[in-house]
């Protein structure tokens, strides 16, 4: 992550991840969900906090999800089920249920799938958000896959190179694979310049956004430095035509095909703007005994991630760092010290658990 | 593609795409390529061509593969075998032979498997180029089935984010997806800035390159517009890690997990470079009846493909378009005017025709 997303060191406060884990259950319980809903999508967000992924940790999403159950936005305890299924693919119906705890089902059966036949993919309709993609791709890593999750819906934030409208969500990407000694690969972004959780984040500890991250209200990209405007449009990574953000709207169209057109909701743009987030999913397991020995593979992911860690540097830099090691160096850090909130994050938390009659104690 | 990669105005020879296709056929045939390989390889190449992808066609890419033949780099007559297979994933050994006919085999192999189960994947290792990507991706179409290709190995020529040295090739990925009245969405993009063939072709016309597109020699990225200096690292698409290459960087990773390391050769850094471009390539087909009604699937990417077509387009632009439309124009330009080459391009046919004793009449 980028130096200026981090909690300014005199904004913090440290919190270990059992205290933040236990109260975070306590607030999806106090939501309605079970007791092992609640679980799962409590660890969807600390995974997140002790990677170092704060923008889709507790600190943003948690009270999104708080409101959203209160304004029965959310399904508590929806009723997940198969609607179309094959030998490798399924399609489920999410009944407005929190993707943080119905996405890991659709991913457990497109291992299953994967470790049956080589390979599985699960869509999900009518679902909401899932947190950090991250946590979806790499369930398959432990069974010797190799992982991918995407999403699409609402709300809208991004517009199209060339485009006036907003007409995609962020539309993220994760893959994962594993390795034998090396932190796994896992590669998890928005096709958008810059995740939206990540410029809300900025909002809150006021970090400037950089050239061409976001266009006007007409949606033209803003070319200079400054502070978010109060109207804007995401825009797509590149930014600019020249600079490629032709790559960061394909990516995201492809996102939306796979994510809201094949689970059978017709595109994001089109569907309702409520409830919030109405949102499809895509995820697959690729079973690597499919193509090749896994043990040639994991040897093989080991010589090409320390080939990259190991790559000589260009000047000013300390180092080559390859996706999911910057954040798997964090949660032994963090494991250790505990994750660095915003006092603003503690805050709600403590006005949280005076509305909702709730127990924990952070610090 | 950008202006500045369009041949100039008073360098345009017309030649119609029958006349090319039959002069590309004798020369692979010349090669020793099969008649039905010269057929195929052709036709992926006069498909760039008609598509206005003129960096994958005939200019830059056959010269490139005469010169392969003749040093015994590619292998005219390979015994193309299954070496693992599942239900729905297979490996290929290409045994040495140029991906353009190699490749459209695992495709139909990853058809024939989506046909019966849902899904379908092949990974191909020790394989030769595979020119435009989407011509692969988008033989699944007509199957109403979701095409996905990537491609990776030598020769290297993309720096990772901060790195100071090449650590990839231009790893390039094509997703393709039908409609029903709409124009396919087909987006095919390299990984790096800008693909490496079309540097070569702005070298040709002369064209500047844009800030950020390049290293120098140390890994630094040249922030001012110019000519292309003698070394160079292409960068990841963003550029600098402020504009996010690191996403390229990222899709770069992906793709030779996916290409070199699952088809069990070992990243392209740690590949002999001679022979040069030894690739690895991964294509998969996704069946749409697998997870939604196809018919409605198709009407759905109607509505997505006509919204964004008509998308409001932001100051200064005539309008928006999604990846594959224009394309799909230019085949119809292209197929009614011929195809505009370079006179240096007919020159190097003329000359060929001559070395090799051929007999076809391009204009």
């Amino acid at each position: 992550m980028l130096e200026r997303f981090l909690v300014p060191e005199r904004d913090r406060v440290y919190v270990t991840v059992d205290k933040m884990r236990h109260a975070t259950i306590e607030i999806f319980e106090k939501c309605g969900q079970s007791p092992a809903d609640a679980a799962l999508s409590a660890e969807v967000l600390m995974t997140s906090d002790l990677r170092g992924c704060e923008s889709h940790g507790v600190s943003n999403q948690l009270r999104v999800y708080v409101q959203m159950y209160g304004d029965r936005e959310i399904n508590p305890t929806p009723n997940v089920r198969v609607t179309r299924e094959t030998d490798v693919t399924a399609n489920l119906d999410g009944d407005e249920g929190l993707g943080l705890h119905v996405l890991p089902k659709a991913m457990e059966l497109a291992i299953e799938k994967a470790e049956k036949h080589g390979m599985g993919a699960v869509t999900v309709h009518n679902s909401r958000h899932i947190g950090m993609l991250a946590y979806h791709s790499m369930l398959p890593l432990k069974h010797d896959m190799i992982g991918l999750t995407t999403s699409a819906g609402n709300p809208l934030s991004m517009a199209p190179t060339f485009a006036g409208e907003k007409m995609f969500a962020t539309n993220p990407w994760a893959w994962a694979a594993p390795a034998r000694n090396e932190a796994p690969f896992v590669f998890d972004i928005a096709t958008t310049q810059v995740a939206g959780n990540k410029l809300r984040l900025a909002e809150r500890i006021g970090a400037p956004m950089d050239p061409a991250w976001v266009a006007d209200s007409q949606g033209t990209p803003i070319m200079e430095e400054g502070p978010l405007p109060a109207d804007y449009m995401i825009l797509p990574f590149g930014g600019t035509r020249e600079q490629g953000s032709h790559k960061g709207y394909g990516f995201a169209a492809t996102c939306e095909i796979l994510s809201t057109i094949l689970s059978g909701m017709g595109p994001g743009f089109l569907l309702p703007t409520k409830p919030r987030t109405i949102m499809g999913h895509y995820v697959q397991a690729i079973k690597i005994d499919g193509f090749t020995d896994p043990e040639q593979f994991k040897d093989d992911m080991d010589r090409f991630l320390s080939g990259l860690r190991n790559t000589r540097p260009a000047p000013g830099h300390d180092r080559v760092v390859y996706a999911g090691l910057p954040e798997a160096e964090e949660v032994e850090i963090r494991q250790r010290d505990g994750i660095p909130y915003h006092r603003e994050v503690i805050e709600w938390f403590e006005s949280i658990k005076a509305e909702l009659g709730l127990e924990f104690e952070l610090l």
